[in-house]
This record gives structure tokens, C-alpha cells and sequence, in this order.
């Protein structure tokens, strides 16, 4: 079977195991208006499967400074960090969030998914090991891949198996790169950072902590899992992305150890890319001091969440395991999620479809996020289709 | 030895193959003026090692596009192309690349890397065959490295080295991907596009070329190598960029098999990367309308890369094999390669510095690139500068 014979075989596999009438994947936005709406086809929709947390991607002045760039930088810089795409914004960002931090520096990645592929990639090599969690991101499961490392998973969110591994790499522990999550994508679940932290001590190995869903949605100050519990300085390697809360597109890392400044020469997921926009750049750069200022923006964030979790929970809906962003319904079977699904668009709001094999132990997710530019009335409009939709399709 | 520590001892062995001096990677820019000059530190210098082939970073049309998507659509999408991050423009983007080429669809990724990591780990797997140029940019090598697929290199453009390596794969030729380039990024050299495909074909394999700096640059209207040769129907699947005639950031997969579709539901780097800003997306959009009709735009570039080229040849440097946007000169050693660096910054010109291992076979370079808005008085002023420290640092 040649190439392209063995692409339109798997095509065929995986139109088999869905239900029918899917166009779900990709749905085409027409026209977006706000943070929490958009045109779909002809209809107004309220978007509630956004990754826009602080609902910033309007803020005049996130857009101010986009515009201030592109008249005095222009639309792109045409080379990467290493060559001529250096510019003094990308430096500036850099300081800016290893001052968020309190670090000692921040490498910027081009996107998110860089920035775990290229820190992952620079960090380990063949004969290490990446200990990761089941429920582990893409991109973090691609960083591994690439790094050549040897890859080993623990049950979700299960410190008594990663104890149980680390025991059983002996010396190899202090050779592994311990990778969890601030907020899990999927369930929207959190890592439970502390006791991660007192494994990888005990075991001398680093670790890495992904806050792309948690940054400016916990902690004081936004910066994520780690601040919530007083624990930044005590992870070794803070990941991120600029494509959710901070509204724009790109990624980073911070760190305390020196040897951060070393993946600019050998990780080459950011040595061998363009540099970000200079657009990008100072939205990003007005985006976050938003988001450290943003304590109110937080507080609407975490009503809006609250009252839609608790409202799907009291009406019998399986949730997500915490209230959240996040706020996921599991459902018993592709056929189920896809029917809620439909119902919700039918009724004005977008949510995601998460179908197997992409949800964790081959569950079917409608996967909603909240954010906090979504107005009380909008949310209890939510509830109320979700209710109407519980009577028909799950009962 | 704990991560870090490796980290630490990989650092040294880097610097002690360095010479001395090298503040040369990531040369802080601190303002931008135009395509062709900025300031480093205080002095204003003539940029001559950018990938701005067209000149079009400040053009008026990409800018005025970017400001009316920032105002309408956002600074960002903050999700996916599977998920909330499927514009309009994004669609667009993709016909409008599609009918550029001719063919039948285009995929379009977040970055350029992600663009050649993303078809190539979503066009083959393990069991499969990659073959390589040895001269292939990291992002190819990494693709195939994250699809698990066999990595086989073939000399430089060498087709006689590439057909020995077809024939010895027996049957696994048709499991064969074969990856070339239109324009080298290191020599400036192009691949020899007719063979190639006459031996794909002869062996049932399937071809990518990346057009990342040919784009623009070679063929009536810019579509790269493969119009040159008039070859765009016989190559399967061109991937290029948006960072570098285009002046944006993001990349694309071209193709008349229907198969390129289906990337968009296995690929990684499509799937969980969140999609190109508005802003990005409307610029490329603009500047690709001004590629197509750049016939005076290459015919500038091409004279100033034939008159550099020319001249640097005359004066006893050893040059890229064919004369192109990219000019590289070849040094006998990193030390010589640095002082012409260091001598031609000192007289305001900035080019790319290439050490070993980064350079093809050990080689150093001094890697000048031209682009269309380059005046030729710039480019006199260039060969004056270089004909004068051939003297104090070649001879």
C-alpha cells in the first residue's frame, strides 16, 4: 500500500467509528463580534468553547498597541531570535514575564506548541525519561517524541502511580523530566501541584508545569497553578501561551535555573522559526499587564464559571471533577455528546464536541469554557437550554 | 549527571568550539526603519541578512489589511482551526493558495516549522521512509523525526547518491517520502527538480518540496521552483512560508490529492495549535494579491542578488554555487568568517553569521541576503565594503 493508499485507508477507519452527520470539526465562524459572539452561517451565536478566559481579544488596549506595531515595526519580521527577527519587543516580553514570575529569565516561542516542543526537546535527550500524565496536552506528548527521550506515562492526576514509577526508574529518576498540567484541557481539572513538588524533590528529579489554561485564571495575580499555591519558585520549568488569556499567538518559558538561556542554541523549535509579529508582541505585552491588573476580570471569570457548574451539576449532568473554565458534561456515547451538541447550536450556543479517540479513557465531552466578558443573562440562557436539552436527550 | 548538569557540560562543549567575541546569535535590533535598514545599538545599519525577499514588510496594502482585521476581528482567535479558530480569512487564505497553485486544496498552519512538521508527520509513519537532502532545514528533519518513520539522507542534490537509495529500498520506495527544497536557506542553492521527479516517479514514491525561500522568488509569478520547471502538477504535496516573501508568520501545504485533507484530522501541528491571528491572516492575504503580480518585484530582487553575486565572485570570494537572493561566502574557518562579520557590522552592514554545526559540512559562512527593495546604491556601497576587507581578512 503506497502513501497516499494508507491515508485514504485510515480516512475510511476513522469515518467509520463516528457518528453520522459531522460537520463538527472546524466550524466556520463568519464573522466574530466579541469575545462571546460570532456569526455561524446566517445566525448570531454566543460562543461558550472559546480559550478567551479574560475575554481580552477585543481590548482597546491590546489593539492600540497591535496597531502602534504594525505602523512602526510592520507586519512581520522575517527571520528568527537567532538572525534578524531580535527586536526590542520580543526582549521586552521576555523581561516583562520573567518579572511576572519573578525569574531569573523567559525564553518566547513562536506558538504555544513550540514552546512545549522546543523546551521539552532542549531539556531531554535519548536515555532520559519524560514522566508524564495520562491526560497530557499534544504538544507535550510531541515534545517528548522529538527529544528522543524515553516516555513514560502515569494514571491522570494519580500521585500514587508517578510515585510508583519514579521508585521503580531508581537512579534514572534524577535524569527525569516530570511534565504536568495547571488546568487540564479536556475536564478542566487541576494538577495536584504540592504533592508533585514533594515527589520530584524526593526523587531529584526537574519539573515542568504547563499553565496554558491556567495562566491569568488562577493564582492573585494570574499566574497560574503554581502562584495558587505558592509554589513558583519550587517548579523547576514554567511553560505557557499567549493564545488563550492573553488573546494573541505565541508561547513561553520561565525558569530560575540558568540552563533556560541554553535551549537558544540547541532547541530547535525556536532557533529555526520565524519570531513572533511585532503585532503580536505588543498585544501580548499590553495583554499582560491586563491580566496581573486583572484581579476583577478573574472574579467575573470564576462567577460565570461557578454558576454554570453548579447549575449543570444540580440538573444531573456528569461534570468535570472541579468547578472551573472548564466546565465539561460527559456523556455516555459518541451518538449522546453529538445529539447535546447539535441541540446547543441549534439553540444559538457553540460549544466544543470532543469525541473519542481525543477525550481522556474514550469519553464523549461537550466541553464548554466560560469567560469573563460572558454577562450573567448569557450564562443563565446557557442553563436554560442545557436544562430543556436534559429532558429530551439524556433522560 | 542530573539534567541540568548535562545541560550545563553541553554548554560548555559549545562555547569552547566557538571563538572568541560572539555576541553574534540574536543580534539585538532595537528599531526598525524600512525592509532594508534599522538600528543596532546606536548606529543605523543597512540589513542584508533577513528573508524579506519581496520587501513587503511595510507595504502599505498588508499593513492597512492587518489594521481593518485587528479592528474587526480581534487580536487573536484563542483557539483552535478544529475548534473556535476558523475565520473567514482563514478560509480564504487557503482557497486563495489553492488557486494560486492550481490546486485542489491547502491546509495553512500557525508557523513555517509547524507547516513541514505538521504534512510530514501527518503523511507518514513508522514502517515508512523519509528521504532527505542532507542540506534539509531543521523543520524537515524534525517532521520526520516526530512521525517515527525511517530517515534516510541522500547527498546534497545529488541525484545519482538519491537514485542509489531508491533502487536499495526495493519495495519500501513506495512507502517513500522524498523531501527536497527550491531554494537552500544556507547556499541559496536549488534543488534539480526535474530529475527528482522523473525518479519519483520511476519509483513510485511521493515528493514534497518546500518552497519557504523559493516562494516569491523563482517562477513567472512567484509560485516557487516548481513553476520554474514547470513542474507544479508533478510534485505532490509544496509546503512554504508566510515569514518570509509574505512578511507574515504561518505556513501551507499545497496539493491536488484529496488525501491532504485528511491531515487536518491527524496532524498534530494543525490540530493543537491555535490558528494565525486576524491580523496575520489578512497581511498574508494582501501580500499574497501583491506576489503574484510582482514581476517588477522579482526583477529588482534578481538584479541585486546577479550584481552582488557577481561582484563578490570577481573579487575572489568563494560563493554559493548559483547566484540567488541568498549569497553566501564561504570562509576557510570560523575565525575568518567572524571577522568578515564583525568588519562588515563595523562598516553598517548586517548579514548572517553560519558556524559549524550549523553550516552544511563543517563550512563557515557569511550569508548575505538581497531583497527587492534594496536600491542599488545600497547594494554598490555592500561591494565596496566587502571589496575592501577582502584585502585585511581573505588575502
Amino acid at each position: 500500500m503506497s502513501l497516499l493508499e494508507k491515508l485514504d485507508a485510515a480516512a475510511s477507519a476513522r469515518i467509520a467509528q463516528l457518528p453520522s452527520g459531522l460537520g463538527a470539526f472546524g466550524i466556520p465562524i463568519e464573522e466574530i463580534y466579541s469575545p462571546t459572539e460570532a456569526r455561524i452561517g446566517t445566525k448570531r451565536i454566543l460562543l461558550l468553547g472559546t480559550n478567551n478566559y479574560l475575554g481580552l481579544s477585543f481590548s482597546p488596549e491590546c489593539r492600540k498597541a497591535a496597531h502602534e506595531a504594525i505602523d512602526q515595526e510592520g507586519t512581520g519580521t522575517t527571520g528568527s531570535r537567532m538572525a534578524n527577527g531580535n527586536y526590542s519587543g520580543h526582549r521586552a516580553l521576555e523581561m516583562e514575564f520573567a518579572d511576572f514570575y519573578q525569574c531569573r529569565s523567559c525564553i518566547v516561542f513562536t506558538t504555544g506548541y513550540q514552546a512545549n516542543l522546543g523546551t521539552i526537546s532542549g531539556l531531554i535527550g535519548p536515555g532520559d525519561v519524560a514522566l508524564i500524565d495520562g491526560d497530557s496536552h499534544a504538544s507535550i506528548y510531541d515534545g517528548c517524541v522529538l527529544s528522543g527521550a524515553d516516555i513514560i506515562r502515569f494514571r491522570h492526576n494519580d500521585v500514587i502511580d508517578l510515585e510508583k514509577r519514579l521508585r521503580r526508574l531508581g537512579e534514572r529518576s534524577k535524569n527525569t523530566l516530570i511534565i504536568v498540567e495547571g488546568i487540564y484541557s479536556m475536564l478542566g481539572d487541576q494538577a495536584p501541584l504540592a504533592d508533585i513538588v514533594r515527589l520530584k524533590k524526593a526523587y531529584n528529579s526537574t519539573l515542568l508545569l504547563d499553565e496554558a489554561h491556567s495562566l491569568g485564571v488562577l493564582g492573585e495575580t494570574g499566574r497560574g497553578l503554581a502562584e495558587k499555591y505558592g509554589l513558583i519558585g519550587e517548579v523547576d520549568f514554567i511553560t505557557g501561551t499567549f493564545s488563550k488569556s492573553l488573546c494573541g499567538i505565541g508561547g513561553y518559558c520561565v525558569s530560575n535555573h540558568p540552563q533556560l538561556d541554553q535551549l537558544r542554541y540547541v532547541s530547535h523549535p525556536y532557533i529555526f522559526t520565524a519570531s513572533p509579529s511585532p503585532a503580536t508582541i505588543a498585544a501580548t505585552r499590553a495583554a499582560l499587564k491586563l491580566l496581573k491588573n486583572g484581579r476583577e476580570l478573574r472574579e467575573r471569570l470564576w462567577e460565570n464559571a461557578r454558576q454554570l457548574y453548579s447549575h449543570l451539576q444540580a440538573l444531573g449532568y456528569q461534570v468535570s471533577p472541579e468547578p472551573g473554565p472548564i466546565v465539561a458534561t460527559i456523556l455516555d456515547s459518541p451518538q449522546q455528546a453529538l445529539a447535546l451538541w447539535k441541540g446547543l447550536l441549534e439553540n444559538g450556543i457553540y460549544v466544543n464536541l470532543i469525541l473519542p479517540p481525543a477525550a481522556p479513557e474514550g469519553k464523549s465531552l461537550v466541553r464548554c469554557s466560560v469567560n469573563a466578558a460572558h454577562t450573567t443573562k448569557q450564562i443563565e440562557y446557557v442553563c436554560e437550554v442545557f436544562s430543556r436539552l436534559y429532558s429530551s436527550i439524556i433522560q
